[in-house]
């Protein structure tokens, strides 16, 4: 398996393709062509062949993808053929919403700890979890051996919280919002910032307004 | 102006560029180069050069780029020189984090509607705001002149909300999870799917136990 200089978007993209997959599976669909997954998803079909073929070779030319093989490695790739324990830490409301999204569980994300700092919200229960004092974050990383965790703490509190998680002996990291959070170079930190999401929006708006002609080629 | 196929990789790396102009400016910087930007923000210099070059010449060589210009121009192209109110619909945990969150604000983006069709919602206040039904989002949308609509509904009423909001005039939406809306050609749907982020990480933790040397090279 030659895995070199995969590019993040491709790395996305194979997380909507076996989404896709699954639901062909469940759908008992036995073959697909890269212009099915394609449609389905909404991206080209070169695209499709392109992202696969980092992976080596896929397919029968004329019969296309076994679904359920290509889904199983794919999800292989991704490292989800296994669940995955998930601490977080800020209880406040974008917590408390991600601790209760079922697409988490969905995909083997089991969230196994909530943490917070605030007394009020200490004690406090977010589905089947008690909202633990910040300070036992080590011993819940080390009982279920966790390797991921969620920063939801306002950005003030960010770094810090990044610190004793990857103290802890957590190695990949969730944040929210503008704060760039310095790690060890071993750690793997992904960010969330909503603002950007909206930007794209703005970015078509305003591209449609002062250049129709050339949004309809970019909006495919 | 020339602005044909832009990658969407490009458009919001130019949101990030713009972030760290701003910091710039904010201390007094004058001029920048594209290693400076690209050091501050954690992408190649080569991509730098290459993102802005989509847009036209900048900068002067063995010079740089004039921080106020650079930052002014991206904001123009993001259409960002302007406030764009924006109405969200669905005032559960996400919904009320996101009324909360400062990041829009900062970028001009002013939530001037929320709503649900809980009757245990409407009437309570976020922030400034009073949740609406959803039955008066035409009437905001209209006052307003919205263009933008955040839809943090579970899953199965989300389609249903985005032709509502479609309906009333809205041309751009934010959605949350899996679901795929259906929408008219001319409007414009990005899609936050925490759980791809999320597997983004594992991707990178399970290449890092199979194939050391390979991580190591991808995760610059």
């Amino acid at each position: 398996m030659k895995v070199l200089r995969i590019p993040e978007a491709t790395v996305s993209r194979l997380s909507i393709y076996s989404r896709y997959l699954q639901r062909l599976e469940r759908d008992g669909v036995v073959t697909v062509s890269s212009n099915e997954i394609a449609k389905g998803v909404g991206v080209s079909s070169a695209q499709v062949r392109k992202d696969l073929a980092y992976f080596g070779e896929f397919g029968t030319r004329g019969v296309g993808y076994n679904v359920k093989d290509l889904m199983h490695y794919i999800l292989r790739i991704l490292g989800l053929t296994r669940p995955w324990p998930v601490v977080l830490v800020g209880a406040g409301n974008l917590g408390t919403a991600l601790c209760t999204y079922r697409g988490f569980k969905d995909r083997g994300f089991n969230i196994v700890g909530v943490f917070d700092n605030d007394l009020l919200k200490i004690g406090k229960r977010i589905q089947d979890l008690e909202v633990l004092p910040v300070e036992r974050i080590p011993e819940v990383v080390a009982e279920h051996n966790v390797r991921i965790g969620i920063i939801t703490v306002p950005q003030s509190e960010t770094q810090g919280v990044a610190d004793i998680l990857v103290k802890a002996g957590v190695n990949a990291l969730l944040t929210f919002g503008p704060t760039v959070v310095q790690v060890p170079e071993d750690v793997v930190v992904r960010n969330v910032d909503l603002s950007i999401k909206l930007e794209v929006l703005t970015f078509y708006l305003n591209l449609r307004e002062t250049h129709p002609s050339a949004w309809f080629e970019t909006n495919l």
